[in-house]
């Protein structure tokens, strides 16, 4: 398509019955705010400038929709005058000329870029003005889509609607584009002479009608164009979006056994013959590469799971883990910025923190890498096919060369060379018959803290 | 409402399709039993009075029943002679003289209390009995409630309804209220001239009637009238609970990614601009302050998260656990019996019980508070800024004081004054080459063990 | 029924859309292949002779689908072209001579036993042909069953049906079991003169009824003839069936908060009064005994829970994990192949692994048995009432006798006689005012490598 199209974007809302401290468009959908998502779609539909109509945390909501790859103005409405007053802020973008206005909304965030070049395809076959609708399932509140010899000839609002027009499911998104050469002179004949005293955008139709243009309207499913005014309503999208990018994972070869428990961020990759099981969550910036297996109750965030490796169950990779080919990361582990080579195992309650581990290299049950010393984060850099007993705590920075083999139960403060071993414990005393005085000193304890009582 | 109303509950089923080895009325909904549900219900609704009429477990179906506020006895229901049977085992209570007599179930937990206040309405303005009805999405099974001339004329039981009849959705509950000055002169009237020899209560309505009562049915939501059966029916009615629960607080701006993986108890407390992330149950008696984060996998009861603290992935708060503005608990962290002072971490692997960290101090991963001598419980006081090096044992009783260092791996036994640095870990010795060593024995017992097969 | 029956299962499609590295039919519901499923049904069912007809993956299959009390070979399938022609791929078996011939599909794994037995009851009262169909909530794309006079006339494909015909919601689920002395017959009439060249199995309804055979159909729910051609849909089969063995575990007296966060195995066994928390993942072969809680967030797998025993939040019971009466294993807790004695406890943040605590033994937080040298497994044997103190670490082979006391942080190497008290650990150094020093030292190197930036 080359047609030149301007977005604009009403990202004004007050959010009052979100009740959060936040602009609702900044609230996060699959760990992306809402307003990213609505730009993702305007910039895969091929458009390239957008202006976005801020108000509520105005500085905010202009970072998060500014995208790469698109040109990302704001004007700053003032004043909550009607839909169609909030498009005409936009005023001087439209005026720069466009082929193609497309309105669309912060807080309907699902609108698949599909939906955006249907109805751009339509203008470039000759209408005027496009309007988006659905079929409601329950139409009770929506503007209704009366259309006659296939031209959308009124939006018809429920209160002004006769008892037949009621029956239409067909449903105004109030989403639409608009033919970027008429845009403004049909936005200026607006008037606010209604009982709110607002600007409704929706009369665009019968002003360009009454002008000469052409309205039609497409239709898009109703899930795409849900939009937010309460949290249970942002629960509600955040649902959508997961149902349907599972789905997609689903048919390209991913196995979940309970779909329903994993959530998945915006950005997750998940290669063909990976296996999800239940109850995983994953952050931004996680890549899984096929025959890997994410066990249940794994978290995983800004991590590289490669080939075959197996994390979980109750594991969690926070960024910078890069788990090599065949590595294993086991239950009540936590690794975070560090490499994990090829089949090497961290298996147990364990630490790994700003770290390398060699291949092949075996982490005992309850290893710590003592990473922070109060200030500052020192690395653990451990060899191939090395050996670190169980319960050892390994303090950075330290390094254990390759085929080392450290004692269950020691502190290790020293480097230690390849091949070598290496102790930091406490030889054990045995005190025979001693545990029970050491008992009936603590029952003793007891009775007297029970006396005093 | 200045009309007295008494509330007898029927509660004394066998439960026998629960398969259980207590009474159907003691299992919780929402970690609260069911029975007391329906008494909160009661006492919201403005009463003061209530008889339990009891039967199985009567002892405990009699204190679960009892809440602070009303004045809750109990009778014994000895035969199961059907419901109007049933309620008359309350007659020396109802024969106290009440305005009001209301007749509601032990296992129908989750009628809200204005439902109770919609029917006593209906009393005050003159009716003599208000059956609470309900539209069935399936009535088979339901007895109907035939209304004509806006009163209720019968309750026609499925298997003497017309076919007529049967097409009517709108069914009894069993719940209802009655004249109490009239109740027991009707209730008397109940025969069991019946294929079952059962006395009905919902005769009632014929009896009323023929002795000049008004009778009149209101209507409330299904969900409200579910009642329990099996332990299926039970789960239905903790999805029930919990999906209006996680509405109200979604509604109140609390955020939930995936609010059907988050499991609230009947008194969980989250204020306004908590996050609360997939997958985490509330045992009894949390509140979580404004701003503040539970990340996935997170358990709490019994704890106080203050604002802007955050909680999880991974963690258990248990009773006791008191975390400040700001404090941090990470992954695989145990906090039991606890402060956690402003901005102090918990981040990894820890034991924190019996204790007090002072703010601002960091506890290193893996560290555990050694608070139990197999008898007594002793406690860690940790002061401010202090540091605690990984993989530490902390030998309770114990104080350490602000500022503190304590080196990794150490187990410490003896207090530690301010700023002062603490070692209680051994000194490393390496062996060169020694892990070949080690290696070939542990290869020779493999090859040795595989040749003794 | 001492009719005999040849099984017929279709298990050679290429699994295309699974877009998976293996045959569909062997992907696990509830953690058994796929066509494990189909084969327990059918056994089940009375059958003992079976066909697999393989393709891909033809020895994996064969070996899966091969079950204990079954005679199951395998005919391999070389070519695609139709349903009529994979049959007769078992002509040898069907030869031998069978009362009834079922022919079903090891991709339709939710047919219970039930459904085998009432299509084989039509054919032991007279039947010849009996067609297994189903209620379609949306009959698109299925063929329909036509029926006049009790008998069905024919299977109507979609695109061959006239406009009331595809009103008929009755279905084909391909499943039909055949007089056995007249199978090979039938089958070999089926031609392949259609659009697609195929050998159509559905085609023996009218031919079988041109021999003057008579056919019928039966009815079964539509959820157990689901089939599986995609890992969405795979993952609906799984739904079905846990939602299915809840459903069944819960009226037999198991309580679950939130089933639908349940996951079972094939094989979970779950006894009366058990209560499951929620998110609870079950591996294969488990038990779990009356009165066990399994907390939420629990990972169970070939375990045995006694009665009593509680696990979790946060547990993890791997294979050969033994819990006796009233034990506890708790948050962050793994047990392997390790017996827990009668009212032992094992808390909080501790590996058991190839060991046995004895009853009444606590063992500390954060206690990990150093099992593996690097080759080896070892075991630790720890007696009864003794008390391991925490942060120890527990170099196996050792034993811990009755009574014993093992200080908290110890390294213990060495076997500890009954009632002894053993430390290894080293004494505590402090150094006053350190601390600083040490702090100090740490923001220097910070603000030099600052400054290196």
């Amino acid at each position: 398509m080359t047609r030149t199209c301007l977005a604009v974007i009403l990202a004004a809302g007050d959010s009052t019955r979100m009740k959060s401290s936040m602009s609702k468009v900044l609230h996060p959908i699959a760990g992306l705010p809402m307003i990213a998502h609505v730009m993702t779609s305007v910039r895969a539909a091929g458009m390239r400038d957008a202006v976005l109509v801020v108000g509520r945390d105005a500085e905010k909501v202009t970072k998060a929709g500014s995208i790469a790859e698109m040109t990302v103005s704001s004007v700053l409405q003032t004043e909550r005058r009607g839909t169609g007053h909030a498009v005409l802020t936009a005023r001087e973008a439209i005026a720069k000329g466009y082929d193609d206005v497309l309105v669309t909304y912060g807080d309907v965030p699902l609108v698949r870029p599909e939906t955006f070049l249907a109805a751009r395809a339509k203008l470039a076959e000759g209408a005027d003005v496009v309007v988006i609708g659905f079929h409601a399932a329950n139409p009770v509140g929506y503007g209704r889509l009366l259309v006659k010899d296939g031209e959308l000839v009124a939006i018809r609002e429920e209160k002004d609607a006769t008892d037949e027009e009621r029956k239409v499911t067909w449903c105004n998104s109030g989403l639409m584009v608009i033919n970027g050469a008429r845009a403004l002179s049909w936005l200026d004949k607006i008037d606010n002479k209604n009982a709110k005293r607002e600007f409704y955008l929706t009369d665009i139709v019968e002003i360009a009608r009454a002008d000469g243009g052409k309205v039609v309207a497409i239709d898009a499913p109703e899930a795409e164009l849900a939009g937010c005014n309460t949290r249970a309503e942002l629960a509600a999208l955040e649902a959508s979006w997961q149902v349907r990018r599972r789905h997609d994972l689903m048919l390209s070869g991913v196995s979940m056994i309970a779909p329903e428990t994993v959530f998945l961020a915006h950005d997750t990759v998940l290669a063909q013959d990976v296996l999800i099981e239940p109850n995983v969550v994953f952050g931004p910036g996680v890549t899984v590469e096929t025959g890997a297996v994410i066990h249940a109750f794994s978290h995983l965030e800004g991590a590289h799971v490669a080939e075959d490796a197996t994390v979980g169950p109750f594991a969690r990779l926070r960024p910078g883990a890069n788990l090599a080919e065949g590595a294993k990361v086991g239950n009540f582990c936590e690794v975070k910025k560090a490499e994990i080579g090829a089949g090497a195992k961290v298996n147990h309650l364990t630490y790994i923190g700003d770290a390398v581990v060699g291949a092949g290299t075996n982490i005992g049950a309850g290893t710590i890498t003592c990473n922070y010393d109060g200030v500052n984060k020192h690395e653990t850099r451990i060899g191939e096919n090395a050996f670190i007993g169980s319960n050892s705590a390994l303090v950075a920075p330290v390094s254990i060369g390759n085929g080392a083999y450290v004692a269950s139960g020691s502190v290790i403060t020293e480097n230690i060379p390849d091949e070598a071993l290496a102790f930091g414990r406490a030889r054990q005393e045995v005190k025979p018959e001693r545990a029970k005085v050491v008992r009936e000193r603590a029952l003793a304890l007891k009775a007297s803290k029970k006396a005093e009582r």
